[in-house]
């Protein structure tokens, strides 16, 4: 017997459980998007656990409501005109369980099957997968040191019937590249033109280790059709689950009623400890000791790729957010390459495959930097770079 | 611009969000399915934060899986197998944010548009708005007091192709209907024999006030068919967002890809919160509270309910669970006599259209009784009878 519905075909090859499967023992992992986990204010956070128990009734543990704790959305819209230039109320703002559920609502408020949705490309891993249940035909837009190619996005505007673009501005994952105030601006003129909805990711937004901050795009929305999704999951910690989204009311009603049918709402516990939290300490103090351990961390990793990665390979050296991208020549197979230099080196990357709906581009890699230590970091690259040589050298991998 | 899609309109009237509303101030609240909260057990949680926070590594606050913290989930196997008959084991249990995700999870597993979908009539408001977000085709089985009608399930199975059977066999929600040891049984067969999926809501089964426990469906499940779905929310907290959920590997493994595509996780923090507190305290012990509470509350109402209802009008009372299920004569209807009678009454139930798919049952509440406490269970009563009296004298809602 076969049950399933037909979005479980598309769903179930993601690559994103790979991603979160528990280390073994030695093993180097640069795949997953770990946040430094000696960085956690696993203390402070302990502190307002203890504050919230004992300040709060007995319906700190009850039902509250699908928007989430009204003063932690408070502080968001506070902080969000502050830092992203983004005007909102907080009835105009949800809590969600991390960016990866905003993203799961806002494909399902707007996709139906084989509906038009635009990404870069390649893209965030966890995006695809919560997109594909939602059975869209992808377009994928490639993406540049300064954003998305706008002329090849135009080009799929005329001519294909789109509902929705997903782009991640800041610190692109998996790229690390930052889109340019000039894009930002044509995206969203593009969007007003083809009456299309763009998710906004601002996940790695606030980790900027060099350079000016720019406006997001939700900033210069007029029209309301630019639904931004963040997440406190690589500023504070993962493991609360806690992440937000806003939009306009045309569109943040209906979110409101697929986050009650999905879940009924987030955490109150979570989000009172949170909300604690943001009481007690500075989070831009905390970001800052975040920024310097990554800035650090990256370098680190630059430096490793300069000294040991094959002379034909090439990396970005990002700004900001968790990523390195790496790319070997046309030809060769990433997939292939991990699955047989894993058994001898430990070391784990996310192979580009999954990265694009396409799955056509074989030669890219992720590479994420925030997670080891850098003695780690040295290590793991040399020993990359040495089987990237290897296998380069002795054809095995390519297609 | 209208740019949702078409699931949007099917869940934006699901009157879920309605039953989260923060109440106003002296508002008797029957409509939702709180937990009375001074029975959460908020000391032992508070000491079960403060232990874990203490004992842990920093990786408390890192990713770790979709399935959830395995020392839980292997509690959850040896409970499971204990009071619900069901043999599992820990890679096949995953943890989700309630029994409501799980719900989610299945029907996004399961439903393509279109499919034929049976629920009992009538049936849990939440696990509609999660279906309709699938958009199946809805077939109602009226509920009877020991469960649902097999002779009209089998007649719809035989007429209809069905992909799947939510059913809710212990103390139904609405209705608190427990669905006797033959049905059970005869459900699980005409499954087999028309090849139906039946995802089986267990939510408030370790809340029985009288009577015997029977076993589960799941628990005759000899052909992997039926995914089981529970909860924390209603014995120890809802704001711990806990459920979990098990089925048979050809299902497990691609609701194990949907939960990651949907929110990556659920929180390790809460998970860890709850596993401490089930290694500290006796849930059984916590559970025995909750019933002698929770009895005492239902026979007072069932009393207030004998005192002050109409002649006319009918209620169930249910060996466990949350609900008293009211009917007034065909033709009343409860939508209109609840927006009228809140004004002067200030007491919220939950009328029946909501609770059908088809909407066509007008005459029916839902009536908690967990949530408030017995003075006003006894107030909200009498107010709620004298309406329902003079409403029906007056003819004023009648359709």
């Amino acid at each position: 017997m076969n049950h399933v519905a037909s979005r479980v075909q598309r769903t179930s090859n993601s690559g994103l459980d790979k991603l979160f499967q528990t280390a073994k023992a030695d093993q180097i992992i640069f795949s997953a998007g770990y946040p430094d986990a000696n960085l956690f204010p696993q203390k402070a956070l302990a502190q307002a656990a203890a504050t919230t128990f004992t300040t709060s009734s007995q319906n700190l543990l009850q039902y509250k409501n699908s928007l989430g704790l009204a003063s932690l959305r408070e502080k968001l819209v506070a902080r969000t005109a502050d830092k992203d230039n983004i005007k909102t109320d907080a009835t105009h703002v949800m809590l969600t369980q991390g960016a990866q559920q905003g993203i799961d609502l806002a494909a399902r408020l707007i996709l139906n099957e084989n509906d038009g949705l635009i990404v870069e490309g390649p893209t965030y891993i966890g995006a695809l997968a919560a997109f594909q249940a939602y059975e869209p035909t992808f377009y994928e837009v490639p993406i540049e040191a300064d954003g998305m190619n706008v002329e090849i996005l135009e080009k799929i505007l005329k001519q294909h019937n789109i509902k929705m673009i997903y782009t991640v501005p800041d610190f692109q994952n998996p790229t690390g590249a930052v889109m340019s105030l000039a894009k930002r601006q044509r995206v969203l003129e593009l969007a007003n033109e083809y009456d299309v909805v763009i998710l906004e990711d601002g996940t790695y937004r606030d980790l900027r280790y060099s350079g000016e901050s720019l406006p997001t795009i939700k900033s210069f929305d007029t029209q309301g059709r630019v639904i931004y999704v963040s997440s406190f999951s690589k500023i504070i910690a993962p493991s609360l689950r806690l992440g937000w989204l806003t939009a306009e009311d045309h569109l943040f009603k209906d979110l409101l009623n697929l986050k009650s049918a999905a879940d009924i709402e987030s955490s109150n516990l979570t989000m009172s400890i949170l909300n604690e939290y943001l009481e007690e300490n500075e989070l831009d103090d905390h970001i800052e000791i975040l920024k310097n351990n990554y800035r650090e961390k990256k370098n680190a990793m630059i430096q490793a790729m300069k000294a040991y990665m094959p002379r034909n390979a090439k990396f970005t050296d990002p700004q900001g957010g968790f990523f390195i991208w790496l790319t070997m020549p046309t030809g060769f197979d990433m997939d292939r390459f991990s699955d047989q230099q894993l058994i001898n080196t430990n070391v784990r990357f996310t192979p580009s495959t999954n990265l694009y709906p396409s799955g056509s581009i074989k030669n890219g890699a992720r590479i994420n930097f925030t997670g080891e230590s850098i003695s780690n970091i040295k290590l793991g690259i040399q020993k990359l770079g040495e089987a990237l040589s290897q296998a380069w050298q002795d054809q095995t991998v390519n297609v």
